[in-house]
Parts: C-alpha cells; structure tokens; sequence
C-alpha cells in the first residue's frame, strides 16, 4: 500500500497514465461518434497518439498490459452475457465451416506472399499465423455498438471467431516449435483435445449448471450474489483457459454465455458488469494502439510490403469466411468475410513471439503490426455500412446501448 | 498482450491471484453476514487466511497492490458520491476539532508508551506517527454498509478522517526526516498550505463547476457520459493530490463529493460506479489482510507489545476524537470515537517505512501491523452497536445498498 500513499513519483506516474489513456480515449471516441464513425477506432487511434510513436506520453508497462487484459477478458464476458448458447448451438455448423475456412485462405496465402517477397519458409510460416486469427474482442465491440449481437451473421462471426482463436493458437505454437527445431505433435494434439473438450462441454453444460445453482445464489446473504458470482466464474474460467493452453478470452466468453439465461432479468447485474467494461475496455483499445511504433514506416519497402500484407490479410479473410458463409446468400456471407478481418491483438501476439524468437526480423514486425491495427481500423466502417439499418435496442442494460450509441 | 494469450505461468498465476482473492473474500463475506457481522472483517479475514501467514495461495505483488490502491480509490470515489459538499461544510468546525485531537491524543500516547517500553526516541516517533491516522477507507465501508453515512456523526467521521490523513501524511514526512538527521522545514510547510488549499478549493467549488459542466457533458455522444466523465475526475484528481504529496484517495474523495449533487437522479452512473467498486474493494481489503506475518507471534514479547500497542490506539484515538465530539452529545461522541479507531493500511504505510529507514527493528513493525489490523477488525462490530438502529435505504442505487446488506 505504500505507493500511492507515499511519494513515489514512479506510481504517481502509472496513476497518470491510466487517466490519461481514459481521457484520451474518451475525447476520440467522442471525435469519431461525432463524425458518425465506430469509437472503437477513436480509441485505438488515441493509443497510437498518446503512445511513444507520437506523443509519447504515456508508455506500454506490465501494469498497463494488466489492465488491457482485464479489459478485453470483461469484454468478453459482457458479449457472453449477450448470447445464449442455443443461439450459438443453432449456427454451429456454419461458425465451423467459416472458421476452418477463415483460418485456411489466410495462412496459405500470407505464407505464400511472404515467401515471394523473399522470406524463408520460418518466416514465412510466421507471417501466414500472423494472418489467422479475427480479434473477437474488436469485432464484438463493433458488433455490440450496432446493436447487432443477435444477428445470424453475428452469432456466426462469433462462434467463428471463438473457434478461430483456438486453432490460431495451436497453429502459432506448431509454427514456434518448427521455426526452434522441434516439434512434438503428441503434445499440440493433446492441446488440441483439451480444448476442444473444454469449449464443448462449458459451452454445453454451463448454462444449465448455472441455471440450476441460480435460486441457491439468489439466497446468499452478500448483496449483488449474481454479479459477484459473474466475476468469480469470468476470472475462475478465464484462468482454466489459459491453463490448458487457450486464450483467456474464451473463458471469459463462455462464462458470460454460461450466465446468460439465468441473468436475463437481472438489470442490476448486467450493469454492474458493464461498470467494468466501461472501465477496463479503453486500456485494453488504447494498448493496441499503442504497440504501432509509426517511425518504422520511414523505410519506403517496409510501408510496401505492409500494405502488400494488409491486403492479403483483408482478401484472403473476406475469401475464406465469405465463402464458408456463402450458403447464407451473398450479402450475409460478405457481412460474415468483413467482420472476420480485424486481427488486433492476436496478430500482435505472433508478431511478438516470432520477433522473440529470431524467426522474423524487426521490418517484418512492422509490417505485421500495421497489418493487425490496419485490419482493425479498416473493418468497423464497412461492418456498419453493411450492417442491417435498425436502431439499437432502447434496452438500457444490453452490451449495445452501454458499448457505445451511433447517430 | 502476451501475458494472457501465450502460455506465461506466471501470469497465469496472477490471473489465478485475482480469481483466488475474490472468491475467498466472497465466500468470508457470507460467513460473517451469516454471523449477523460486517463484511469487511471477513474480507480482511480472508487475506490473512490465503496470504502468506497461513495458507500461502497468494503472495503480495505489485500489481495485486495497484488493484488494491484501485480499489480504495474507486471506495472512496463512491463515498463521495453520497456526501453532499454542504453536509460536510455543515459539520466542518466539528470534524477539525475530532480530527485534530485524534491526530494529538494517539501520537502523544504511542510516542510516551514505546519510550517507556525502552523504545529510542526515533522508535517512539514512529510508533506515535504509526497510531496517527484514521483508514477512511476501513470506516467509510463500515458506515456504508450500515445505511449510516448521511448521518451528522458519519459526516464529522468522514470529514475529520479527510483531515487526520492529511495531517497523518505531514506528520510522517516530519518523522521521517528527523530519523534521517534532517529536516527542512520550509519544504513541510510549503507541503502543508499546497494540501489545504487543495482540498479547500476542490471541496467548496469542484460541485460548482461540476454542475455548471452538466448540461455540456449530458450532450456528448458517447455512452454513459457522467460515468466516463466520473471516472477521468475520479483517477485525475488522485494523480493531482498524490503529486502534491496528499493521498490519492482524498481526491478521489474530492472527485466523487463534486458529482454527488449533479448525479442524484442518475442511477446508472451510480450503478455502473458501483460494477467498478464492487469489483476492485475486495483486492484492497484482502491486501491488508495478507500483510500480517502471524509466524512473527511466536514470541511473547511481541504479543504483549502488540497488545499494548494496540490498546493504547483505541484508548487514545477514542479519548482524543470523543473529547474532540463530546459537544455533539456522549452518544454520539462515542460514535465518532469508536468510527475514528481503524487504522488500516496507513499504520501500515508508516510502518512499512520505519522498516525500510531502519527507524524500527521488525518486531516493532510486527506489533504495529497487528495493530492496524486489530484495530481495522475490532472496530467494525462496535460501529454496528452503537449504531442508530434502522434498516438501510431500499433505493438500489446507493452505497448502503450495494457494498453489503445487514441481516
């Protein structure tokens, strides 16, 4: 308790930089609504203008990354609580065609590009797992804020997401062994199982446990019993996840989901959650932002081969998913493909490791990372223009009207 | 992003930390709302038990560390919420003279007890400035969940608890440069005029502008407005009073008392506050409980300074603050006697920092972290028994309600 009680100009320092990454946040999502965009691209852009790229104001720290974390794991649970699992059951089919799909056209073809340009096959395999995996996190805010959770096509977006995530994982450890020299399929295999294990039986089986334990919970003496509960089974499951090898996030997700039905009626609960989103969400928007280190894009042939590989990421995405999708006729399938292209945090992640491992160099990184917050910025604008015009729900306590209103 | 997605141990760990500290404090709070006792204690109760004394789930941490200084700061933050500028002013002579003689009265003690106890006269300043001040934080929690703070005793609790940690923090810095061979005077008093003169200007005009803001911020585009809005306050005046050298959570206090006219009828914002509250409180109390080293008590001499230590803090706190409040009526008087008497994490600051200047040997330190803790559990059930007696407010959106009910 001894840093923000006594002087010490280090905590003073991280207390400024969460108000400072608020305030920014917030003044450019106020920008962007203003000018009839999704604030979710307001706020990643506040993190590339208050991070050391521009301003340097404020600079990426454990403790910041902390709260990023937090922030996209309450997204998660929030969008969770939004969905209930018969509705993801029901689009089950489709999420796993889009999925497998989405992940398929966009290693092959970052491989192959990269591997054109002149790059080994290491780099090259690691430049088709930076293209894998959609940033569930992005696409669900942008979805949330159009109030468009309850769509087909968003419920297959994010089942196709949830199971992106996971083979995106398992792709980037097999790419991590090959490119150290070993590789031991019996453990990815393993990984693989659990997983899959995991999602089926939680996505399954956790509403209808919670259901059942739901009139005990009501009875507990401590107030808010729901909401208290909601934070234990986000963290308990979102620790599990990352366990057994599987993003964080998707513990979060599935303990929302598993919430959902039983909170329905529960104002109280939902807003008390969405207390926290509200509050986290923005560290975790501006982190991205943050990681794009703009002064590497001096060199004309890494700004060339950053957009040769943003576009391939967008192409080859739109390709795979739209094309999985395709059997909900053409406008449902390019909804589908375009809310499949941000990669935000995931793409980050590869980039990151491969970087760490000596497998890409440090342009190859710059490219990557522009790719991940290109995707990111690009896609929100097309999601609306295609999304079905409605209103969002007058609904006070839905993820839509919290996440943020449109015009 | 790594932490959460890659397989990292140890922020897995972490991730397991949070998850740990929540549903052990959930599951002590029911324990003792069952017993018909706070909350708060069982809270603390459970850091004792998964802290390092006992069962070692989880060690302090500095990020466990900034959740807890969130945690007091967003407390604070939403006990602000509920005081009306005007009801503090209302009672400000009073709480000047409580807070005042609870900072003269403990001092005087401690330093006379460990001077007797052969303690040096450095030792003595520290014990002395250890038994100083007030945990707003402990009390204002303690009140809160008894439905008690608009009461003309909360409020002179409230306030005076304001002064005795400002006056609390001067008095460390004079004991801290005097155990170093130096002291330089003009820089305390600077220090001293630069924090009234916050406080006063903040507390007196921050409503004013604030209301004079509202209509402005009710325009704004993105969601939850005052919420968004409340936040960036809440995190920018504490950055402003811990660069100052006061608490950050005074101006989180401030923050909160400049909203509270504005947000009345905004139960949204409140609720949204509270999701923030709810979820950060439990880190901070759990943080004081991990802070005591039982194994330390192994030694009688420690028990009976501990003890002696600890009793004089409630004796002297009582005596100091009830003469300060005895014109209020002795009832009320030993309402704010007993209400000053936790202690809580600043003994434990002062204490930490004896420690690190080598002015106390360790087992001084454990004597006055048991102290800080004693007095943080003892206090609370008294509060509930001199208590007025009446049920908390039914409005869902207020403090009283939310942070724990009463059997």
């Amino acid at each position: 308790m001894l840093l923000f009680f006594a002087t010490n100009h280090e905590h003073a320092g991280l207390l400024f930089a969460l108000f400072a990454i608020l305030v920014t946040a917030k003044i450019m999502a106020e920008v962007f609504e203003r000018m009839n965009q999704p604030a979710v691209v307001g706020e990643i852009l506040a993190g590339v203008i208050i991070g050391p790229s521009v301003l340097g104001i404020v600079q990426p720290s454990e403790i910041i990354d902390v709260f990023a974390e937090i922030g996209v794991i309450f997204l998660l649970f929030n969008v969770g609580l939004d969905v209930k699992p018969k509705s993801i059951l029901s689009v089950g089919s489709k999420a796993v065609m889009v999925g497998v799909l989405g992940i398929f056209v966009p290693f092959v073809a970052g491989y192959w590009v990269a591997w054109l340009w002149g790059g080994s096959s290491i780099e090259a395999m690691f430049i088709g797992a930076a293209l894998v995996a959609t940033s569930v996190g992005i696409t669900a805010r942008v979805l949330g804020s159009l109030g468009l959770l309850n769509e087909s096509t968003s419920r297959v977006i994010l089942g196709a997401a949830v199971i992106d995530d996971i083979l995106g994982l398992m792709i980037l450890s097999v790419v991590s062994s090959v490119s150290q020299g070993s590789i031991n399929y019996y453990a990815i295999i393993g990984t693989v199982i659990t997983a899959v294990i995991f999602v089926i039986v939680v996505g399954a089986v956790g509403a209808k446990i919670f259901n059942w334990l739901a009139p005990a919970i009501r009875n507990l003496k401590i107030s808010s019993p729901f909401f208290k509960f909601g934070l234990i089974l986000c963290l308990g499951l979102s620790f599990v996840a990352l366990y057994i090898e599987v993003a964080a996030i998707i513990g979060a997700f599935l303990a929302g989901m598993a919430l959902s039905e039983a909170t329905e009626d529960n104002p109280k609960m939902r807003q008390l959650s969405h207390g926290v989103m509200e509050f986290t969400v923005p560290f975790f928007l501006v982190y991205i932002g943050m990681q794009l280190d703009i002064t590497l894009f001096a060199d004309l042939e890494v700004i060339t081969y950053a957009l040769v590989i943003t576009g391939v990421a967008i192409v080859s995405k739109m390709l795979g998913c739209g094309i999985g999708a395709i059997n909900m006729g053409f406008k449902n399938a390019a909804r589908v493909g375009i809310g499949m292209v941000p990669r935000g945090e995931v793409g980050i992640v590869v980039a990151q490791i491969g970087l760490g491992l000596a497998a890409i160099n440090d342009r190859e990184f710059a490219a990557v990372l522009f790719m991940a917050v290109a995707t990111t910025l690009i896609a929100p604008p097309f999601i609306k223009l295609l999304a079905p015009k409605r209103r969002p729900p007058e609904d006070d306590i839905h993820i839509s009207d919290v996440v943020t209103r449109i015009g």
